[in-house]
């Protein structure tokens, strides 16, 4: 056993558990002391059932007309992809063994149309997903439906000390897939209609994921033809993005193992499936990957609320955890020696089982002499 | 600027505060959730006044003659040692170089003894003080003093969930000084005559303090002929303890700064005195050195609760951080090349400025392969 595979599972085995299918369910929304001393501050997840049942947006949600209805004067914003999967890794329209970090095309349509786009989605034509994670539902939706929800969660709002940042609106179908990522943000999740199927893994786990830069791109739709276009950012722009993808083709299957064995041969992420009216706490910088079942109409909608984080001793200890490098940024120091195959090690590369990671531990004043 | 250096100044500039003396003050007590949100969950020290200022131990305790009457049948634990370190690192007897970790003589004796003996303390005769950690509050003083002071802190109970796993009473001189630990307990530090000096260093500081396995020793204190004997442990049993005096004498100090340079050249720790009627809140597995001023009548007194800490992910991040070591302990592995000098690195050797560290990053299939 090595240290941070280690770290990985001592984790679960002090506070998180050790069975990936066990997230911690509470029936009722906890008091704020409980839910920050219990999952807050010990960085852990739970769903809540039974802590949205007075929304009437269970009730008036699903219904499509009154939906349409309500917002027949509202424009929103409409992600479109070919294939469901935005902002994630795909092969550059040049070359298919070469992967970009790919938006989605996002157009303000009217909310009818949009809802439209989402129903008739089908993966090769399109995929869209209304949704915009810039507080999309105060600034494009509360107008109308602001009274079927709260506008914050009332013990998450006591226990965090502050309003939320963001609320969210998601309205998509089962061919929508979030890959996996972490926000800076305590989230409270809140399934209304259809369920959510999440993949979580904790922050301590973060080389697991292959964390590598990519060239950001975009799609630009045309409606005109039905077709995509994906474009490369120009000046290049690169994004760290998690390189697993958990749910890989069969064809592909074999060769992801491969590359990423960390995440496939350790600890299993944690599963859980969030159904309509229930709540998942999702803490900060955790890691996780969303995909999505479809209510009787089709759609899945959820809203998730966005509170700030503390930037405390534990985002100090994740970012000093990875900044542990392996592979091409390795961090270089002036003792590794020209003997050493470190350099050339890649977490990916057979050859590199042992990979080394070099750490200086210097005082300062070692530093200043340098 | 390496990685651990990196950590040592973010948990400052994050959270802490890079002042070193500015630990957080506040003129009452704090909520529950004001204390959980905002010093428990991001383990962040802070001093409260007006929080026992109800307890008649304030005036009553500096009283001897109320001490003397009220515990005049009981028998308390005395710690005798020659100069008033107790658990500390002291030179074994056979030989001035070679340090062991010296646990106080320890006797049971009637309270008012007990009291005079710390009273009547002399460098180099002897230095007595009434301490015990285990419990020794409710054990031997609750019966008589108990009506004098709270049980428990009731903001903290509230906010940790639960009552103290022990309550502490220290009674003792300037002459006895704590060496730098650490507790896995969430500790509340009430003072209720005199005053302490602390200096405190957050765990990530944890390899400042140069952690070494030392062999445990006792001290025998003669009373007829007022001789101390320092018995070494046999067989012999190594205790993990920091090697820092952060008081060096001046002859001492030179060589002190150049054993331990991230120490002495490092940020400094934090440094704060708490006084009469005022509560430190020393977080879990914060490393602290304790000093102190007596009141009027020769004595600091001091009340402190244990609470159960959370073995949550910053513990895990924290085991973490420890084992990643550097010098003797270093971790080998077999990609280690024969040319490097990583293997003979220690960080008190100058010629080891830039001591790198290994640290294998494996999948688990690929230690199950070796």
């Amino acid at each position: 056993m090595v240290p941070i595979a280690s770290l990985w599972d001592e984790v679960r085995e002090l506070s998180l558990g050790t069975s990936a299918t066990k997230i911690e369910r509470l029936d009722s929304p906890p008091s704020p002391l409980h839910f920050l001393r219990n999952f807050v501050s010990p960085n852990k997840p739970c769903i809540i059932s039974n802590a949205i049942s007075h929304w009437p947006a269970l009730s008036l949600w699903p219904n499509h007309s009154y939906l349409s209805h309500s917002l027949s004067n509202s424009s929103v914003s409409l992600h479109i992809t070919p294939h469901g999967r935005a902002d994630s890794l795909v092969p550059t329209s040049t070359n298919a063994h070469s992967l970009c970090f790919a938006s989605a095309h996002v157009e303000r349509v009217p909310f009818t149309l949009a809802l439209d786009r989402v129903l008739t989605s089908e993966r090769g034509k399109y995929v869209a997903y209304l949704q915009q994670q810039n507080d999309c539902f105060r600034t494009e939706y509360a107008a109308a439906l602001g009274s079927d929800c709260d506008a914050h969660i009332g013990w998450a709002t006591e226990a965090l000390g502050c309003l939320p940042e963001a609320v969210n609106l998601w309205i998509g179908n089962h061919l929508s897939e979030t890959s996996f990522h972490k926000d800076h943000y305590e989230n409270l999740y809140a399934v209304v209609s259809g369920q959510k199927d999440f993949l979580l893994l904790p922050p301590t786990d973060v080389h697991r994921l292959y964390i590598r830069n990519y060239p950001a791109a975009q799609y630009f739709y045309s409606q005109e033809n039905g077709e995509f276009r994906l474009e490369m950012e120009e000046p290049v722009r690169y994004v760290p993005w998690c390189s697993v993808d958990p749910y890989p083709s069969p064809q592909a299957e074999d060769s992801e193992r491969a590359k990423f064995p960390s995440y496939f041969n350790g600890p299993k992420p944690f599963k859980c499936t969030v159904k309509a009216g229930e709540v998942l706490y999702l803490p900060s910088m955790w890691f996780h990957h969303v995909r999505q079942s479809p209510d009787e109409k089709g759609c899945t909608i959820a809203i998730n609320y966005w509170y700030d984080m503390q930037f405390d001793i534990k985002y100090a200890y994740f970012n000093f955890l990875q900044s542990i490098h392996c592979g091409p940024r390795l961090t270089q120091t002036k003792h590794e020696t020209s003997g050493s195959d470190v350099s050339n090690c890649n977490l990916s590369d057979k050859s590199c089982k042992g990979a080394l990671v070099l750490v200086g531990v210097e005082s300062n004043q070692d530093s200043k002499d340098e």
